[in-house]
């Protein structure tokens, strides 16, 4: 129904009920709230990190649970070199396999029986299928999958390095671990999965670094058992926008999985990298915006725009309105958004852009993604996985 | 695209990737994390609201912009006697009518010219178009596009009563604005919008009470202030989950625009009615439920699910676990909940049960309901206006 190896026929979507522009619109002309990308920002952040990771002798498998989209993740790998994708969930890969991205990471556990399947039946699509591991029952129900679809499955050991979630704690257990998979018909161990997603947003570099150094041990410790026991680590995984230099120089890992440096958000962005300043003055640019639409300004202090919650995640806290200090997005409803305007700059049909609190759960919301250069829609992308949580 | 007045076909979709699950599956069956609709508590919610509002002798139009389906829609009509449909945006009017449902409210404002066409263009789906204006240049702006259309849009004054978002504050506002609807071609005079949505969720009977009040006593000046203009109010409209029995005591508002109370949620159910009882206590039923399964349990004393910021909103606090007090949902992040488990009595692949914190946003994350009765799927419904923000 949803095969995103096919392109959209943009032409068949009406614009305001199906999509929010077409090609060739004004800014001012699309219609809100919607996502809209800078494409030279995103496109600058793509080839930054894909220089960084190369000068660093490091692979990048960028994060696609962040955009949800299979034309972002080709962009990652056509301008950033990325080697391919990490996803979260089984339906998620689905998308990016058919979507024509051939090396798939579930960083995530899938113990469903009928995810299991699925899981199996993805190099069927033409696509590497790897997945993450931190429980022996659930190696032998891969195991199971894999044999019955006649494929391998592919597993790094989870190491829980601070997370709290998902994943071992102990060297012993991914040993233990590793040698199952190693035994398992129709598994192939292939090293180690060490995201530490906790420290990412800590606002101090020093306290990521502190943070990051205890994944960074523990990853060694499991790496140097295992290779004691004769098992090779293929892959050994982690890192994100917040921390990607610390595991590019300890010298263990080996692949990076950022996702938001592509896009950026509040919450990131207020971070501060090694010399005190925010990560969004300098390190990354802010590609992704809400674009929204003054729709009543019958109080002349504050102005109500027509992005609510229904247009955004704010559980890392509310937008700020982008390049602009005389307003404030100061409250979020449904379906409204209260925009302090105290000198009433502000007039109906007005449009901001508002940079969302946390990317990830707002690019789900939204159905489409605008490309936008020199105030000029350029492309519209389908937020391909959007929804995609099986 | 996306023609709600057709059947979805499920046949042609496949259970994991498109759907959670499909109709005569067991509940243990369906693919996670996914909404499922107690269809038995679901009835009995919209049979009683409809039984009280009857009674009262209030017109209900129920608020679709919480379940954002026609499904849902259409047996609050058919049960529980709605008289149509109030919406947020347009393009979910536009799935609404294209639905078969008649009579629709934008309860809100549309003020951008692309957005007042397709209002304007809304009878020639079948369907009775009705806005809120709190704008005298709105209105010059909604006839001409009435008049475009060579259709008739009706106009409610909306008044700001307390939510401090869209609305005028003061009884001649309403009245200039009246005039002007009633004396500008295309456009009918309907009526007021007036809905506190601010106090709904407050936890004291008395105090959403003594709010209401305030709101009731601005809409009854402004009412009799238009009556001696001699425009008479077909619609008087407000009244949410939270303060219903006000507005259909207070001999003035005669249509309600309640929506939680159909699917409740773990934010309203908090709050407590005149006796003092929680309202998910005996007035409503938990119909809503996120299910979730868990998917790692390498730590003891934790059990994470795959239930977390894709699967819902947490704006108003986190979900809690349906049924249990011996498990509970204590973090949320993209992907993944932890439940604490003190007693280790969960296992890898159990389901739980969720009650979202606040249903509105989180029915606007997932593409489809899934009815359950008696423990096996009876139906799927599409979330028909998801993601229609425009």
């Amino acid at each position: 129904m949803n095969d995103m190896s096919e392109k959209f026929d943009l032409d068949t979507y009406e614009v305001g009920y199906d999509i929010p522009a077409k090609p060739g619109m004004r800014e001012e002309d699309i219609q809100t709230p919607c996502l809209i990308l800078d494409l030279d920002a995103l496109e600058r952040n793509v080839r930054k990190m894909g220089d960084y990771a190369k000068a660093k002798g490091m692979r990048h498998r960028s994060h696609g649970k962040m955009h949800k989209s299979v034309d972002v993740q080709k962009l990652q790998q056509e301008l950033g070199g990325a080697v391919g994708v990490c996803c979260q969930k089984v339906s998620e890969a689905e998308v990016f396999a058919r979507g024509g991205i051939k090396d798939v990471l579930v960083s995530n556990q899938v113990t469903d029986p009928a995810k299991i399947k699925r899981l199996a039946n993805l190099p069927k699509l033409g696509a590497r299928a790897i997945v993450c591991v931190d429980d022996l029952g659930n190696v032998a129900d891969l195991s199971k999958g894999a044999m019955q679809a006649g494929t391998t499955i592919e597993c790094l050991v989870e190491i829980d390095c601070g997370a709290g979630r998902c994943g071992v704690t102990t060297t012993d257990k991914v040993v233990e671990l590793a040698k199952a998979i190693d035994a398992a018909e129709g598994l192939k161990f292939a090293g180690i999965q060490a995201y530490q997603g906790a420290m990412q947003h800590l606002d101090s570099y020093e306290e990521r670094k502190e943070k990051t150094q205890i994944a960074i041990d523990m990853v060694r410790e499991a790496v140097d058992a295992l290779k004691a026991e004769g098992l090779e680590c293929d892959i050994v995984g982690g890192g994100g926008t917040g921390s990607y230099y610390f595991e590019s120089n300890s010298n263990v890992y080996n692949e990076l999985q950022c996702g938001s440096y592509a896009f950026m958000d509040a919450d990131y962005g207020r971070i501060h990298d090694k010399d005190g300043n925010r990560i969004d003055e300098g390190e990354w640019e802010n590609a992704l915006f809400i674009l929204t639409t003054v729709m009543s300004h019958a109080k002349p202090e504050k102005a109500i725009v027509d992005a609510g919650l229904k247009a955004q995640s704010v559980d890392s806290g509310l937008p700020f309105v982008y390049g602009r200090d005389d307003v404030e997005y100061v409250k979020c409803s449904d379906e409204h958004g209260v925009v302090a305007d105290p000198d009433g700059v502000l007039k109906v049909n007005d449009k901001l852009r508002l940079v969302p609190g946390h990317c990830d759960p707002t690019c789900n919301v939204h159905d489409w993604y605008v490309g936008v250069r020199n105030g000029v829609v350029e492309t519209v992308w389908p937020v391909s996985a959007r929804g995609k949580a099986y």
